[in-house]
């Protein structure tokens, strides 16, 4: 299978998951794109909450009926995508720019799912790490978050703006916990293994779940 | 001396830390108003950046050169109040809604300065603590967090959302740790003794310091 053919695989595969009545939570990333090509075609009643324009857009293409972003106040699934995911259970988010919501739908969701293609797998995670960061004070927060560059790009929808963090990572729990507690630092990437219940990765002709058997 | 009185005399005692070519972080709050006032009285060659649109307006009224939001990398110095120091160093600050832009300050001056009235010594820090609020997803984060509620209030510069956590706190530094991991929430009130340099207090007809003799 080709990377595609592996999103649209486990696109499909984590659509089954949403029964009626669920209010689930949508990611944002192609792989995400396949999963909501997919729910078009279940009509199933459910509602759903978007983690960025992106997706609300496809997703009202889609024909999915979308809640207000402050009505709600649990999620019973949120699926998303993933940039990387180690062995040990860590998962770095944010390429495409959503990170913080993302977040606060992972946080919001009583089941939180991750949708990869197999070469998103990494032994542990690396560099470059996604940021979003406060407007104020930001030259600040960059001379001290050395290893960090802007990314050329507009606003979130948040008012924060987009950065990387590209170097060394010892040790990811304890970075994590550093820029958690970074003045400027609205959010960071990583996901705790702890925040993630199940991880579903499409690789040669299978749909298998990495943590337990689907 | 009143409370009043204290405020006066501590802001006025901080305003001679300040020396000609720094760059000086304003935090926010009516002890900073009189250090403000105080500033105003010295026509030393400073500049400065505020934390607040309250303290914008003050220091311009107080003739004080203002810096704009972006272009610093590093204060010299930072002078802010305090709701709550305790005795273990921990301070506790937002209950004027800039703790986010005061923290960010904080972090990026090479010495931070705490300037009180004794009424804000305790033992402990207690109840409430502020925070701000990302506003996507704040009914789930509300729900996650129990025991804060919102204040009636506009958004704060940063488009965050204040509100107050209020409840038992058997380990600050755990629940700061906590605060700071969760999804949705922006920035806490909770300042750790290593961001703080010294700390002056305001007593009877004395300004002194909590960290080493003035």
């Amino acid at each position: 299978m080709t990377t595609t053919d592996e999103k649209k695989a486990v696109g499909t595969t984590a659509a089954l998951m949403v029964r009626n009545g669920m209010r689930v939570g949508l990611g944002s990333g192609t792989t995400v794109a396949y999963l909501i090509d997919a729910l078009g075609s279940r009509h199933v009643d459910a509602s759903y909450v978007a983690s960025s324009p992106a997706t609300a857009t496809a997703a009202r293409a889609a024909g999915l009926r979308l809640e207000e972003a402050d009505e709600w106040a649990h999620l019973d699934l949120a699926i998303d995508g993933a940039d990387q995911v180690g062995e040990d259970g860590w998962i770095a988010k944010g390429a495409g720019g959503a990170l913080t919501r993302e977040k606060v739908i992972c946080a919001a969701a009583s089941r939180y799912v991750v949708i990869i293609d197999s070469t998103k797998l990494v032994s542990t995670i690396g560099s470059p790490i996604a940021l979003e960061l406060l407007d104020f004070g930001l030259a600040a927060t960059l001379a001290r978050l050395q290893g960090v560059s802007l990314r050329l790009s507009e606003r979130t929808p948040n008012g924060g703006v987009l950065a990387d963090f590209r170097g060394e990572i010892p040790n990811v729990e304890e970075f994590a916990d550093r820029l958690a507690a970074t003045p400027g630092v609205i959010e960071h990437g990583l996901f705790a293994p702890a925040m993630i219940d199940e991880v579903l990765v499409a690789r040669d002709s299978t749909v298998e779940s990495l943590t337990r058997p689907l």
